[in-house]
């Protein structure tokens, strides 16, 4: 075992190194979007593969999907007997666009009072260097008491479409006892969180049918139904005006939140006052059953994204239009499953659409939700780490949002994910001027050694399957 | 007073000259929209000024509008007491994309069996030719037994932008006794009919606004309210089931159909089966209490036309909107007031929009209703020359559809309109091989030739008022 002041200290007097290696890798511009950087793409990984080659990993391997390739690698000498981590991050990059807003290159990282900016900055290459870093400084006090293996792709920013895939051919291999997902952020610089629950996505689009082309108006209104019209009564019977979905069965596997973890939600420095703001809206929707910070993260709901029909251009025009689009998703919790979702949404739908029209239902998305006990021992450990290194016990919270990499990593590998990450909320992810706080680059290096190092205390085999 | 069988003689000879004129205002290829034919709509409408100098009309005058000239004319030779007639007609026509869809070219007008092949044939060079012979034919055989005044406009194929501010300047010119408007069709080559009711047409767009910008709906959905969704309850409450507008005193001042006309409508072959294979739908809509025939002529209704919102691109994107757009329109019969039925959309939105979004009421377009009393001297005179030509008595129907121009002249210069013209139904108005009937161009002129000598019997001034 190694020991963790010889890891710190070492994390310590390395700093001003760890901070150039992560210049040199977010100088790559490794955009996945864009053909033209394949070469950067394959820089990146190799950057990363030759990080792993040097802090002793083995079985480093870049497989080729269908776009950019996956790195995988093992370090598999603590044996059998000790817990093994899958950790997951991704390579790759959103573009830069639009460059003109940026202060400075988003490729050369440049650091400005305690940021250091670049695009990538936070999402991810700085949380891979943390972690990365974390591993060379327990490396350099010991050998490591823990297996790991590695799952860092290269499409996380176009949305992960071969990894599917990708899982089912190399399932096998990747086996282990958690998901460690590097992709994650915290509430503020001197506030750690953990997100320990993400909502799960069920994305439709509802297509329906009326005449053979488009009609006039004048001709043909008053006989011939409207399929913009019927989309409108469906949509509006999916929902009633305090939020609730009334497709059939939608709550049936909805867990209810506990006193105790309502009670742990409402601690979280997010008024209604704040969600308002946030949202820039001027009064905020929903039922008051449950609070706003409940409503967002820990229920589930129902949002039209899209709709299209007839004309919608300048001016008028009297057309009664032949079709009618609506993309309409749902965000699930647990323990709602995305295919009872979907059967209820076809139900609805073979009840509700009139004799008139015709439909198809086209389903874009399903991912599970995803929620990791707040007093399971993996959430211990990460608990325990962020208050060695910040003083302070994590706030625990829910994302409302959706990661498909975890519900496919729960799908695929039974594997639950815990999320551990330093990225902070105003970092301009996607945007101009992303920017990494090195305060906090620093802090979460150590956090990354006392989880490690804690896991195999907290950590008995099997136990997060 | 001519003599009409003189006249009739003298159209039955002239008639090769006759559609040799016509073929030479063919030519003229007057497409209103494209610029480039500017000096071509100069011609057609120099073309239609010669024929009426010919014709003994005088005050010709070709007045400048912000785009094309309107044509005014007059024949006042008949005196105070002959009653006096606004002759309507457009010298403009449509484009003739898709050009590679003709057989011959649009603008060399091709005779192939009974037809005469040229953009304008039907819409309306023919009409404005037949109705221009039948006064030459008259004034062979005697003086003109009635006044004449001619709004000839260069714009009805753009929807007549300056045609509202051109009768607000020269409304006082225009007084006349009743609108004569050639652009209308019959039923079929041996069955006339006259159309003696449009809709009206009141066509909004509504847009509401929901947050500032697009938000991420695994962020906010639960807490923000959906501006698509909202548009959807509107929308879904404006109409119900059986196409019953829901809007407040919708129905407040719809004039019923008495049983007499009800019986005249149902006399119209036009069943179910023909309005539901015509307009190339699975079935029909709307409450059984009418026929299909009343209401797709007879009966308000309300329409969706367009519907834009979020993401409507391929694929998915979970975006919770900031906006939504619906265009809306209703079609109106007398005696709905387009204003009327504003405040009642108004009302129904103050009484409706939630207070989580702010919204928008743009009004795109409003035309009152027209109607010309079936039992009224001017139509009794349309059929009485109608029969004399068809030997048939003509049906008498009502046009779903809305012709703005009526709805402006009977509100600025509170003249009803008589439609009098014989396209047919199947000659490709604005498509390809658009097409004019050759026995139909001959009966039309001698039609005309027997309303007009008619209409003085028929027609006390002021009576049609």
């Amino acid at each position: 075992m190694p020991n963790i002041e010889a890891a710190l200290e070492y994390a310590r007097t390395h700093r001003d190194g760890f901070l150039h290696d992560l210049k040199d890798l977010l100088r790559i511009p490794s955009i996945s979007t864009l053909s033209e950087h394949a070469d950067d793409m394959r820089a990146a990984v190799e950057w990363i593969a030759a990080q792993l080659e040097d802090t002793g990993h083995t079985g480093i391997e870049i497989i080729p999907t269908k776009r950019h390739p996956v790195l995988y690698a093992e370090s598999t000498g603590a044996g059998p007997a000790a817990p093994t981590l899958l950790v997951y991050g991704h390579y790759d990059v959103q573009p830069a666009d639009p460059i003109e807003e940026w202060h400075s290159p988003p490729f050369e990282p440049q650091v400005r009072g305690e940021e250091l900016f670049a695009r990538g900055a936070a999402d991810m290459k700085g949380q891979l260097v943390e972690y990365l870093k974390a591993i060379e400084s327990i490396r350099s006090a010991g050998s490591l008491p823990f297996n790991l293996k590695y799952l860092i792709e290269g499409e996380e920013e176009i949305g992960s479409p071969n990894l599917g895939e990708f899982l089912e051919r190399q399932g096998k291999r990747l086996e282990s006892d958690l998901c460690l997902n590097l992709d994650s952020l915290i509430y503020g610089p001197d506030q750690p969180s953990i997100t320990y629950a993400l909502r799960g996505l069920a994305y439709f689009e509802i297509r329906l049918i009326g005449a053979e082309t488009d009609l006039h108006s004048g001709m043909y209104g008053g006989i011939v139904d409207n399929p913009a019209q019927v989309m409108c009564e469906l949509i509006a019977g999916m929902r009633d005006r305090e939020g609730r979905v009334q497709l059939p069965g939608f709550y049936e596997h909805v867990r209810e939140l506990s006193d105790d973890e309502r009670e742990d939600l409402a601690a979280l420095p997010k008024s209604e006052e704040w969600w308002r703001e946030n949202a820039a809206t001027r009064e905020l929707f929903g039922s008051e059953e449950y609070t706003p910070t409940e409503r967002a993260t820990a229920r589930p709901t129902l949002d039209v994204n899209g709709f299209l029909s007839g004309f919608t251009g300048e001016g008028s025009k009297t057309v009664l239009p032949a079709r009618a689009m609506a993309k309409v998703s749902m965000r699930l919790v647990p323990d709602q499953e995305p295919a009872e979702i979907q059967a209820g949404l076809e139900r609805y739908l073979t009840e509700n659409v009139p004799s008139t029209m015709s439909w198809e239902l086209i389903q874009h998305a399903h991912a599970r939700p995803a929620i990791i006990e707040r007093d399971s021992p993996a959430v211990a450990a990460a608990a325990h780490a962020m208050e060695q290194v910040w003083g302070r016990y994590p706030l625990f919270e829910r994302s409302g949002g959706t990661v498909p990499v975890v519900s496919l990593i729960k799908d695929q590998l039974s594997l639950n994910t815990l999320f551990f990450g330093f990225a902070l909320q105003d970092a301009n992810f996607h945007g101009p001027n992303e920017k990494l706080h090195l305060p906090t680059f620093a802090r979460g290096i150590e956090a990354f050694i006392h989880l490690l190092l804690a896991l195999p205390r907290y950590l008995k085999k099997d136990q997060e399957r």
